[in-house]
């Protein structure tokens, strides 16, 4: 199994391209969507994406990622598998660009192989596009890696110190309080913060946002319709939602905006 | 085989999540996805999808719905079978919401098995998150089911009577009229009405909907490039249209506006 | 394998209904989406798409596309095999509509076998929607076609002369210079001229377009961000972008206008 993380839209063909190019590699491949709508060239929406859609996979799923500023320029194209070599937790296929930093964090660096992608050998040509390697590089390399090449073969090993770094920025932990900000906005208009859902559920707490406090409840239903709230997500991070309705609009807020938890 | 149809959009990775949800369980179904642009919430949009759908797929086909804007509240969860114990004519796992009343309005009720979704063994956990049991309850249920588990271990059966009731508001029979609304507005602009097709075959016919009356044709070239028309739709409603043009925008209407069929 | 390329959009399940359609004919086929977001009624923008995913597919792959502002008139529908009748290179159904003629230029006619979609035996109903062509007759006679159906079972031969033409623009070729024009324009607002690239290698160039002039470059990153270039894309046409932006909102382009290559 694999899967596709990319920005290029649905608009164009770019996407079914790329699952043509694997399907002439390996057509038995299953390949899923994550979604290719990640705003052009923005690596933090692709990261937040990735994260939260990687322990869902069946072991050994390799998700290909391909938001990609970098295209043609001498950033490396790297592969990593996390977890066990005879039965790994899964696999990523991207440029070394940081999108993948969401995932790393939560992996202990010995559990990590990583290959930079030079060998040829598993592209689609080894004169590749300057402008679409999501083409010519990602889908192959993916594709074979899905079909049982070993992740050695791909290239020469890297380490984790070598990547580029993008990671998560870290909320603050104050004694009454913890500030942080918001990371992404999903399609339903949630804010999603960069504080981690554990850091609240010891104590009572409520949110402070601008001007506007909100309780913490456990769902959408505990707050009146059209009323804010915040809760721990799905995924896992203190979130602000409105209950049926669209927080990033009626609150006018957008990504990088604070926010601060009150421990009561 | 499984079908997804949700209000989640394609921005973020929750339709992959629930897709990795399950592969996990069984990596050789196939999953389509009927679509995932219902506007949040809107269960009367589900519905009109989802019937609409149901009859062109395999017979065993499993339908997971999840559009769900009662999620963690005590709204129950159900899956209906339709038809045959051992050749079911297909599945549907949603919210009981009313998002299958179009479905089921269209069977017997003594052909339709219906249970609520106790049994936590098919959750993908027995604590699911308070905001999205399409990844926790639904998808995983829906996986359990196109698997080959009897709909009665998913939990306890209901009768038809117990569940939310969310009909669609028949059109009203005149002598020489029927009265009806808009009840769908799909991609191209068409305006489908709540009007059986076989409420206007019987004889000529023309629709009048505000200041407009426009005749009634076979298909969309019977009038000029640019001129609305009514006719029997794909679907089987009387729909207005306008030959490669849009309707919504051409005319100005939208969902609920009465429509108003003229039998000659 | 099967492909769907449609202006269906993917808001309503007309998509998901054409899968189905083909899951009850073969349920082990691969089908891949191209794109459903083709203008409506947009037949170069499907060409567009079509002749570029066409190459990199696996061989026998059939190709289904359903752009079709005659549906219910007089129109043909057709099935195109391209290459050896005994392993294709690959199979197009569609509207005699010229949606085919960016692949069809790039093959010798003799290679090409042309039906005219008459065998009703293969269409989903002898009594097709006059609407949905997509869901009675294409879908369908592509599941055939994809299924081992020979392609002359479908229907009675025809020539390509007879088909509908809509070729490419050609773009003028003089001494210093060549003028084209826009053909296409991507998700990222890449501006893709129906100039081939291969008209540009053997000298410096540049391009002019309106009052701007832009240097050609092998990648984005030639320009610095923020700027426009040239460049040949990855689909082999001259193509206008701005580095890490969108070149038709920073150049406010659109189809059809004029483009000029300077070569020096």
């Amino acid at each position: 199994m694999l899967t596709l993380l990319t920005d290029f839209g649905t608009q164009d063909a770019y996407v079914g391209v790329m699952k043509g190019v694997i399907a002439q590699i390996n057509p038995q491949l299953t390949v899923v969507d994550l979604t290719h709508a990640v705003p052009p060239q923005d690596i933090a929406s692709a990261r937040f994406n990735l994260m939260n859609a990687f322990p869902y996979f069946p072991k050994e799923t390799v998700h290909v990622v391909v938001v990609d500023p970098g295209v043609g320029s001498q950033r490396r194209a790297i592969a990593i598998r996390c977890g066990d070599a005879t039965h790994a937790d899964g696999y990523i296929v991207a440029p070394d660009n940081g999108v993948a930093s969401g995932v790393l964090a939560q992996w202990d660096p010995t559990t990590l192989t990583i290959v930079d992608l030079t060998n040829t050998h598993y592209w689609r040509t080894p004169t590749p596009s300057a402008t679409f390697h999501g083409r010519d590089i990602f889908a192959p390399v993916g594709a074979h890696l899905a079909s049982g090449t070993p992740i050695e073969h791909l290239g020469s090993q890297v380490t984790v110190d070598s990547l580029v770094s993008f990671p998560i920025e870290p909320p603050q932990c104050h004694q009454q309080s913890i500030t942080g900000s918001i990371q992404y906005i999903d399609h339903f208009g949630n804010l999603i913060t960069n504080i981690p859902g554990d850091t609240v559920t010891k104590s009572a707490w409520s949110v402070r946002l601008g001007e506007v406090t909100m309780p913490a409840g456990a769902t959408y239903s505990t707050s009146p319709p059209g009323h804010p709230l915040a809760l721990v997500g799905s995924h896992g991070w203190v979130e602000i939602a409105v209950n049926r309705g669209n927080a990033a609009q009626s609150l006018q807020r957008s990504v990088s905006d604070p926010v601060k938890v009150l421990l009561h």
